[in-house]
């Protein structure tokens, strides 16, 4: 591809470690709630929910329903499942844990220096006041925050790929999306975006280790943001 | 009204001082394109066609088009009255001057103090990259860049006003709109939102001076960005 204009960024997994954040916000849910579980597990049966959950809104089976819905509906779920009780502020608190994510350690340095070069966005399929809180809460330096949400479709539709050049005016293929995700990958460039592989070998918690997709399937494979920089040409950080 | 939980800026003339940033980039042009003007007047002019092109919208006269198109079809007129030709490129890059619209002197130090305590949000008529990249330009520290063209109503339509709080998932009378402008707040008020009036006198360039509104119209009367932290009980900034 030419050099991108706009660098459109998953999140979950590739700006944030969601494993270990909501891990330890449930772990202390448990502790307030006087609950012992394996919380680790809990965190990955949470997010197992989310794709079969996008799907059923990306098939037509419910209309547009925002992703802090759908969590919490998973939530209620697993807990039901566990027979844990608790109250509807606690679990709105507890809900909003993907809220609060915390980034890896070479984000904000690394997205702080793609700044100076491109310009940053947000192409989540959270909801754009998480999004927005999580940006706060981790002090990540967006441009702006585009979310699924805006254009009613989740990620990979198209409609999300293409919606993100639309509104920053500029062609699919001005925009590089950058994801941990091979599918995702592969759903932006269907759509005509260029792609930009991170490797995230830590994202799914202890035990499981991410596999590298084959070298040179997308545009660029980079072992980090700060790499990401190196790679895309931008000067140093501070 | 309660404490705000979000402040959402009105943008042009409140944040950022549109017409000498307007009127110095039409100097440029002039210079260019060896033509002499009235370029604080022009700028004056080009402004004006803003509310009748976007009323055209918002009574259903036209379909949904954005700002930068709005702002192009003004400055062609303006052009062609004013009997200057100029290439495409050289018209393009000057209509997106107003991507590129200096802040006010306090903007950037009162924003910055504002976020410490409040989600703070762009709530303009402006295009999502017009203001995307008026941020850069400036160096304005939004938590996320909300547009009317999010919600294919321009401001004064409720639909604006109610899509930010809905986006942000809080309630209209937890947004307050700040704004240099009585028509914009009341709008706002109407559609349940708190309101943050700030005096702008110079907005409109030199000889003409903005009228306060009488005090206790709105819900806090500011002097600048900094006066209005000190109001809102932020910290004092660094």
């Amino acid at each position: 591809m030419t050099s991108p204009h706009v660098l459109a960024f998953d999140v979950f997994g590739t700006v944030v470690d969601w494993h270990s954040s909501v891990t330890r916000e449930l772990a202390a849910f448990g502790e307030r709630n006087g609950v012992h579980a394996d919380w680790a597990r809990f965190a990955t049966d949470w997010r197992a929910g989310y794709v079969p959950a996008m799907d059923r809104v990306r098939h037509g089976e419910r209309p547009w329903t925002r992703l802090d819905t759908l969590h919490r509906e998973r939530l209620l779920e697993l807990l039901d499942a566990a027979g844990i009780s608790a109250g509807d502020a606690d679990i709105d608190h507890l809900n909003r844990a993907w809220h609060r994510l915390d980034p890896w350690p070479d984000a904000v340095a690394g997205l702080t220096r793609l700044k100076s070069s491109f310009t940053i966005t947000t192409l989540s399929n959270g909801n754009v006041s998480l999004l927005t809180d999580m940006a706060k809460h981790a002090r990540l330096p967006w441009d702006c925050v585009l979310s699924a949400e805006l254009f009613g479709h989740y990620k990979p539709d198209p409609e999300a790929y293409l919606g993100c050049a639309e509104l920053l005016d500029v062609s699919p293929g001005q925009v590089m999306l950058v994801a941990a995700h091979p599918a995702d990958l592969r759903a932006a460039r269907a759509a005509g975006l260029g792609t930009g592989f991170v490797y995230r070998p830590a994202e799914q918690g202890p035990g499981r280790t991410a596999r590298r997709p084959p070298d040179g399937e997308f545009d660029v494979h980079a072992e980090d943001f700060l790499d990401l920089a190196d790679q895309l040409g931008c000067p140093p950080g501070e």
